[in-house]
């Protein structure tokens, strides 16, 4: 995510919103720099974890702790200031209170507590108020909170790691390397990032990940969700021995099983139970489990708590998602080199008939790590 | 391919080099500019087609026809300059002729003939000599040359259009277009730099391409091979339509064929040749034809006049080069979108049996091209 334009002290703002990313959730990772006219830095801050303060709040926090008074100095901050009681009080009474004379904010907050009434009531206080300075890097910084308050519904990453010819793995299924360790490295702080790792069973059974975080800086592990239609997910599997939030299971009702098959599910059912599982009972379709209907039990299950899924499965549940546009970004490690035959990264049931059929996306950015490329390409419905 | 730290001036030397790719094969595309203490541009010039002088003759042609004198000027050079009487007289010898005081080269020309020896008569005359000032970029220019060069060998570039999950085609064959006009632009201007597109029959019977350069710059069209057994080549194809140099069909020899099929063979052949047609016979191996067999075949064909092969061509020959490590660079171009199925890019027919047989390339560059991306690795026994 590349931006032209962006003031040094909005950057400066932008790297500390960074720090808050995975920390703060579900609430959006902010940052604030409060400078004064002489460019001097006074105090600067990010958001909290849930209950703790939002970023305008630790900066004039930390002005004051650092003798500085901020009366007419200028606010960058990632995100409109908040305009209502939540855990906290209201961001943009604490600025109006503290003599700040100019805010300068990348976006507005969707959050239909807010959306403007922030920056309506700086106005209202005497403040200026700039809108739009940093944009698009604070939107790429907040995809699943903004995409959450503007429809109800998360950020949904798929990641694969790949060869340059699109291969996840052999067809035997040997995967680990494809990439090095540098793109797995940096693919935990994108697991890191989001509420909810999703998988499959299938992934499930061939690999028996952890799916956990383990990055030392990791204060909050995302929970796991699983789509296991026939709960197959082993009792003994490696994922029950780390510590992390939820295990959530979404598998097939038995409404369409037969008497010996529902009874042999609700038995794993029990086990599943006793480990801490969550069962999510899904009405079944033609195909196994409608992922629509398991990411809308998903959210249902935790309520405002899901700002970003973190796709981590197979070619069946990746072409799934795809076939059924549910698939927000594609997040894609390259590996420099060609196997000429294997896996594929998806794989649709039925196949696209035409290519205008393939919805195009838009690149939101490509980077070197290590070997490898990241290549971040989102729906163009989804930006 | 960025490098940081090319002086200004090799910059606008290897600027003017890029000018002769495509323009001077099979002689390596140089670019000179010709500086005076003061920063000021005495002339500059780059290789001019086969027969023509070189770019230092064309810079102290430039300067003479501006009126300005060179001497203790200095020369940024892309390449050593030559040493040797070849269709004109040793650069070189000119340089010091004329006064010149330093020459800047980014690269030793690894041509026996000069290899060194440029820059000794250089020295020689007095002219202080430096090397290395954007040498990545240089090499870059003249991959082709340069192998052909060091190893006797072309420098194959395979290039291939494919979506994010790395599928060139629907199943049915539907590949118009997964990239975009700019994409293919680009494509054309690596055809052009080509001396040779190398294509399979597969390619040439279900998509009958023209396969030659379309572009208002192009001032020599590449040779045209093809990788076609049995002579399948239909005498009607779109390829014998358009202007070109030669049509080179690699073919099995009648060696290994029944009389039926050997006689078969031969009234194809006649008609192919009556097309102007040039076949190369090769002798059968197991899985059709040995392709080190055939591109040694082409060079004997042009020699000394392929420096790079340009294979666009399909999964299998693509999979053959890739099986027999014949691929030194691939040209991929990303569209943003996923298919979830599809024609691979390469298709091995023995499977690779360890993820570590696959050969790790290194980036060479990656670039926007209107709404894809065209990634570049080389192999890494290539550079």
């Amino acid at each position: 995510m590349s931006e032209k334009g962006v003031s040094p002290w909005m950057q400066r703002s932008l790297a500390l919103a960074a720090k808050a990313v995975g920390v703060a959730n579900p609430n959006p990772a902010v940052g604030c720099v409060i400078v004064d006219a002489h460019g001097q830095v006074l105090g600067e801050g990010h958001t909290q974890p849930v209950g703790g303060p939002h970023a305008e709040v630790m900066a004039l926090r930390d002005a004051q702790a650092r003798g500085h008074g901020v009366r007419g100095a200028t606010a960058y901050v990632t995100l409109e200031p908040c305009a209502h009681f939540g855990h906290t009080p209201p961001c943009c009474d604490a600025l109006a209170a503290a003599g700040i004379g100019k805010v300068v904010a990348a976006l507005t907050d969707p959050n239909p507590k807010v959306a403007g009434q922030g920056f309506a009531r700086l106005r209202a206080a005497g403040i200026t108020v700039e809108v739009g300075d940093g944009e698009m890097a604070a939107r790429d910084l907040n995809l699943g909170f903004l995409k959450r308050m503007e429809t109800g519904q998360p950020w949904v990453r798929a990641k694969v790691a790949a060869s340059l010819d699109g291969h996840t793995a052999l067809l035997d299924g040997q995967s680990q390397w494809i990439t090095g360790e540098a793109a797995r490295t940096d693919g935990q702080r994108w697991r890191l990032r989001a509420d909810v790792v999703l998988t499959g069973i299938g992934t499930v059974l061939a690999d028996d990940p952890l799916l956990n975080v383990r990055l030392p800086d990791c204060v909050r592990q995302p929970h796991l969700a699983i789509v296991d239609s026939l709960l197959r997910t082993p009792p003994d599997a490696r994922l029950w021995q780390v510590a992390r939030r939820q295990v959530l299971i979404a598998h097939q009702s038995e409404a369409g099983l037969d008497a010996q098959n529902a009874q042999a599910l609700a038995a794993r059912k029990r086990a599943l139970q006793a480990l801490g599982a969550r069962l999510l009972p899904i009405a079944p379709c033609a195909h196994g489990l409608d992922l629509a209907q398991v990411l809308q039990a998903l959210l249902e299950a935790l309520p405002g708590a899901v700002n970003e899924v973190h796709v981590e499965a197979g070619a069946a549940l990746n072409g799934g998602l795809l076939a059924q546009g549910l698939v927000d970004e594609w997040l894609v490690y390259l590996a420099p080199k060609m196997l000429g035959g294997g896996r594929p990264m998806a794989q649709r049931i039925s196949p696209l008939r035409a290519l205008a059929d393939a919805n195009a996306g838009i690149w939101l950015a490509q980077y070197r790590v290590g070997d490898d490329l990241c290549l971040r390409v989102a729906s163009k419905a989804s930006v």
